[in-house]
């Protein structure tokens, strides 16, 4: 029984920028991505979607790194918050207000002007919930390239990974080189001002993000950022605002594969944990498109199995991830 | 591990009838009404009270039975949905919205206009949810009012059970007579209408309630009703609907002492099970309160006790229950 232990906490939401042509695969189709973090909120609060239309997965069949989070959910069983942080979509998973809502495309002046009183009260909350640890986690299509763009606005190391096996990166600096003008900002403008990185070229779900941390870690709750280079980029509008505690990210090995993300965390002064699933050798194309590059992270799928390795836990969550992939891949269809 | 089991299914919910002078001992103060369904949400979701200022309880220091249901959770880990059925104050507990607004004062001619919307989007949750049973219970203070207008514009047996030792009902059929006429209603007139009676003189939490019930069972999901009389009426609500699916009503030993639940169930063809956590002869405050007529049910108490009960844990929920008391009663002060 595991309620009353670590509380995963997924922070689901849109904004306009995952529609700009080619950065996300979080989605097969544009139409279909602002269902993807409604989706992902429903695979973790109940193993399948309710409202939501499909199980998401890309083109090639890659499905969603939420059925790794509910997978270690199931053998673990641990308890789930799901916060809104501008969800589009209505979703059957229950969700917690800070006053969130969908962002607009970051090539805006002012994308996200909900970000500083959702990051306030996503503190707030951080700060009150009960929990000895959360893990903090997101699913938001699109999110690397405002991640990007947060984390060239702060002056911090700009690399981030994609969940597509070929990086696009180069459009999603174009996008941020844009997002920056829009904005009257530059490389390392907002340096120290990390709620103005976010209201100007960030997405709300990192403000909720940093916001849960920063109260959190505040009140000596231990903060597992389960997560890639978003969390990164929460991890640095943390630092930024001052909070100087201990926060882990936890991330998977696909992530660690694409990013030198160990690096970029103890430039943070984040203990960074790297989980491999054991997907080598799996006779499973679900297994076979993570190990291609495809997805990689997301959805707290590195948070996840960082709670199952440390529970001795990581060959039962393999085994139910599979299953799950194979009970669902058919719905999607 | 309980995860993908049995789901307890909360909605809560607010109304200005919990205003009426003497009808409701859901909080101490009127001011502190709104606030109770939010704490039992809480409670419930976290184990304490998060945004919500305290832990409700009765004037003499009852406390909320949602320590019940929290205390079950904690023995058994069955996983939990709130969905919002009118929610007045915000809550830190997730919710799913089915677009409940808080009800009006049932002396209004049409004090609930968003029931039949509600209803219809809780049908189609229910039906989708994917466990095999789900447990519906409800938190709304004044709820056993509105329970009465509604059982009586059904043409049903009204019988209603209280919060207060010494139960109002005179009260409440004077403020149910003026209900009925305010929307130019009267006994059985809304026979074979539920959701009129429900729109007209009932509350938003049954409109919910019962829109889940029929959903569920109509998809083949078990449903227990998890609560006294309140459930009852949403049971009412589902036969007059034209649901004929089994229904089980489980409740505790405290409400059926206080009225006569098993006939009232039988006659809308319920299973009723009725639960004593063993109170008796335990030296504590709280259990002395529950044995002296006080609380008796809600935030589905009755159905968390019977899960306890099916699953041989009831001795270890009522001790649950009593540190959950000792633990959180000083927070209130």
């Amino acid at each position: 029984m595991a309620v009353g232990d670590a509380r995963l906490v997924l922070v689901a939401g849109t904004t306009e920028t995952a529609r700009i042509d080619g950065i996300s695969a979080a989605g097969a189709e544009p139409d279909v991505l602002a269902h993807t973090p409604s989706a992902d909120a429903e695979l973790l609060a109940y193993g399948d979607v309710v409202r939501a239309p499909a199980v998401p997965e890309s083109p090639t069949g890659c499905p969603t790194p939420a059925l790794a989070t509910r997978a270690a959910r199931e053998v673990l069983g641990f308890d789930l918050t799901v916060v809104d942080g501008g969800l589009d979509a209505q979703t059957a998973a229950p969700t917690v207000s800070v006053g969130a809502a969908p962002g607009q495309d970051v090539r805006e002046p002012e994308p996200v002007s909900t970000a500083p009183g959702a990051f306030t009260a996503a503190k707030r909350l951080g700060a009150r919930l009960p929990e000895d640890e959360l893990v903090l986690a997101e699913t938001v299509p699109g999110g690397t390239t405002t991640a990007l763009a947060v984390l060239t606005a702060l002056g911090e190391d700009a690399t981030v990974s994609s969940s597509l096996p070929e990086n696009p990166i180069e459009r999603k600096r174009e996008v941020v080189t844009e997002a920056l003008e829009a904005s009257g900002a530059s490389e390392g403008s907002f340096a120290g001002d990390p709620l103005g990185a976010l209201r100007y070229v960030g997405d709300p779900v990192l403000a909720v993000v940093a916001g849960l941390a920063v109260g959190a870690a505040g009140a000596g709750t231990r903060v597992t950022l389960g997560g890639g280079t978003q969390l990164l980029a929460a991890a640095a509008v943390c630092r930024h605002y001052g909070c100087d505690a201990p926060l882990r990210l936890a991330t998977t090995s696909f992530l660690a594969a694409d990013v030198p993300i160990r690096e970029a965390g103890a430039d943070l002064g984040l203990d960074v944990a790297v989980t491999d699933p054991g997907f080598d050798g799996v006779d499973h194309v679900a297994a076979e498109r993570y190990l291609a590059g495809e997805a990689k992270e997301g959805a707290g799928m590195g948070g996840a199995l960082d709670l199952a390795a440390r529970a001795d836990a990581l060959d039962e969550t393999r085994a139910r991830f599979l299953a799950l992939a194979d009970a669902l891949g058919g719905e999607a269809d």
